[in-house]
């Protein structure tokens, strides 16, 4: 062993200096015509979608890209230097949080079934908007989605129904949608009730689900939006929010929406409330009950701003919990 | 809040008995003629690769497969349960242990190099010598490689080096071998010194490596496979096993080979030995001291049999370490 602890990286300056420089590289003679002169550049990113199977079911996990903001004042209630001592123990920026959207497509005997719609290109950042490029890279037509299931009507859930010029995105699927959730932001009545980052919420709810008039479908909590996936209310991210529990063949897992948003954030510390929360201390409590629950159960989970793939666990660590990706396959 | 910790997923059943089920789904009349009947059945996973940056340099992890082992003999220091413990804090199977193979690349100013070479098809699965494939995903033309940088000799890391009929699959590459490890299993005097299960290696050395005679270049600890990456000696799970440091632009990164098999079950036990071993205590010291190392210096690491994409760091966790791995991006 020549390496120890204290010099295992050390004296690269002194080595290198030294040693002489490799030759360049180059082809043996034989293949040096055959060879081209410069190397492939090539710098696409892997397409975003990632498969796996529950029970008979297939759920496709589908990039829709991700926005930045400052990591100052996302959290309410702790002070920044606890904010970024987690994201330093996750080996994230300490002043720039990156939030990235990933969208749940399950394939039932029905048909293919969308959770929440993604943004589309009209959240306002080049990095997002990636959800339609992604499908076309699965294989996932959006004429062919038979539903959109939604979680709650935040404009990164939303707005992806619509095409900037107001043209169904979806054209023929059914909108299946938490029926707290839809009495709130269609009664105008609740816009002064509404925290005021909250209120764009009414008029982007309008613009989004028009185009769909006549084929909207409202669920209670409990209800079975399609067979084998059913509403479970948690309610406090916004006043209807729904998470789904998903079921085949003896298998489960849940789409924990917006439960959380990074989990690497707010999975060890529940109680922290984030700036989109509309009911901070209830939005805390249902996301320390259904933490507790999926980790003691080892439920298998996906989530609106998890990290793509967005499929994994939850695990007790401390006070709080932590997110535990799930085994990357190329086998579904 | 209509749900507490207890009732959260409880009473499915006589809920779904006390409500209709859903109509079935169908598109809205004036869409039924364009919407095709069936759904698309799409069952590809995504391609394997995945790319980030290390300053300049380009770096894209490219999945080769998995293979399937048993749990049980796999660690040789160890009882059983408290390897399965292990594997269930991490949702990973008790009695089958899936060992995945990732191959790391970087696209240099001398053109594309390789930390080692896959397992091509001759590993004896289905699911493993898939690395052709996804370097064809990722764009990447094996003729372009101009160099392959190995870490150790054992076979799913060299048998890549050619098709089962001989011929080179890195055809215009140098191959860059630490001295050390050369050494020892070209020197037939050395197999009735090594462990039994580790022999093969000898004959198969001879194997992979005879199509390249005169374009193989040894190198010492320390020293530059090419400019700005250098051979880190972790001698112990074999007697030449080397790591590499690569830098460019005050970024760096290290490309940690077999340091861990699967990290999720080493690095919390940097002391387990495996069956893989060569010298198995040699092996868990020199793992202590690198985990330890590039924890404290939080410095990103690839390995050989990381979940993919291959790509995080290891953080200090009680008497061990965990591997967190780095958040996924669609941008580069």
């Amino acid at each position: 062993m020549s390496t120890d602890r204290r010099t295992l990286f050390a004296g690269s300056a002194t080595i290198a200096a030294a040693l002489a420089l490799p030759a360049i590289l180059r082809p043996a003679g034989a293949q040096q015509a055959a060879a081209p002169a410069a190397p492939t550049a090539t710098n696409a990113q892997a397409p975003g979608f990632y498969r796996f199977k529950v029970g008979g079911l297939t759920v496709t996990t589908v990039h829709d890209g991700f926005v930045r903001r400052p990591v100052a004042g996302f959290v309410r209630n702790a002070p920044l230097a606890e904010v970024q001592a987690v994201l330093a123990s996750n080996f994230m920026a300490a002043d720039t949080l990156t939030v990235p959207f990933t969208m749940t497509f399950v394939t039932t005997p029905a048909g293919i079934v969308a959770f929440d719609a993604g943004n589309a290109t009209q959240a306002g950042a080049a990095t997002n908007g990636q959800a339609a490029a992604n499908m076309r890279a699965a294989g996932i037509d959006p004429t062919r989605v038979v539903a959109v299931i939604f979680s709650h009507f935040h404009g990164d859930h939303i707005s992806g129904l619509t095409s900037a010029d107001g043209q169904r995105l979806f054209p023929n699927a059914e909108l299946i949608v938490p029926a707290t959730e839809w009495a709130w932001w269609t009664e105008d009545g609740n816009l002064t009730r509404s925290p005021e980052g909250q209120r764009p919420n009414f008029a982007n709810t309008k613009t989004r689900f028009a185009p769909y008039q006549g084929r909207i479908r409202q669920i209670a909590d409990g209800a079975e939006a399609v067979p084998g996936i059913r509403a479970m209310a948690a309610y406090g991210h916004t006043p209807g929010h729904t998470m789904y529990h998903i079921a085949d063949g003896g298998e489960q897992m849940v789409y924990l929406a917006d439960i959380t948003n990074r989990p690497e954030l707010m999975a060890p510390k529940p109680e922290w409330q984030i700036v989109f929360d509309f009911d901070g201390d209830m939005a805390a409590a249902v996301r320390r009950r259904t933490l507790d629950r999926v980790a003691t159960d080892r439920m298998r989970v996906t989530g609106y701003h998890f990290p793509f793939p967005s499929n994994g666990y939850f695990i007790k660590d401390g006070a709080g919990y932590r997110f535990v990706p799930a085994d990357w396959s190329s086998a579904i």
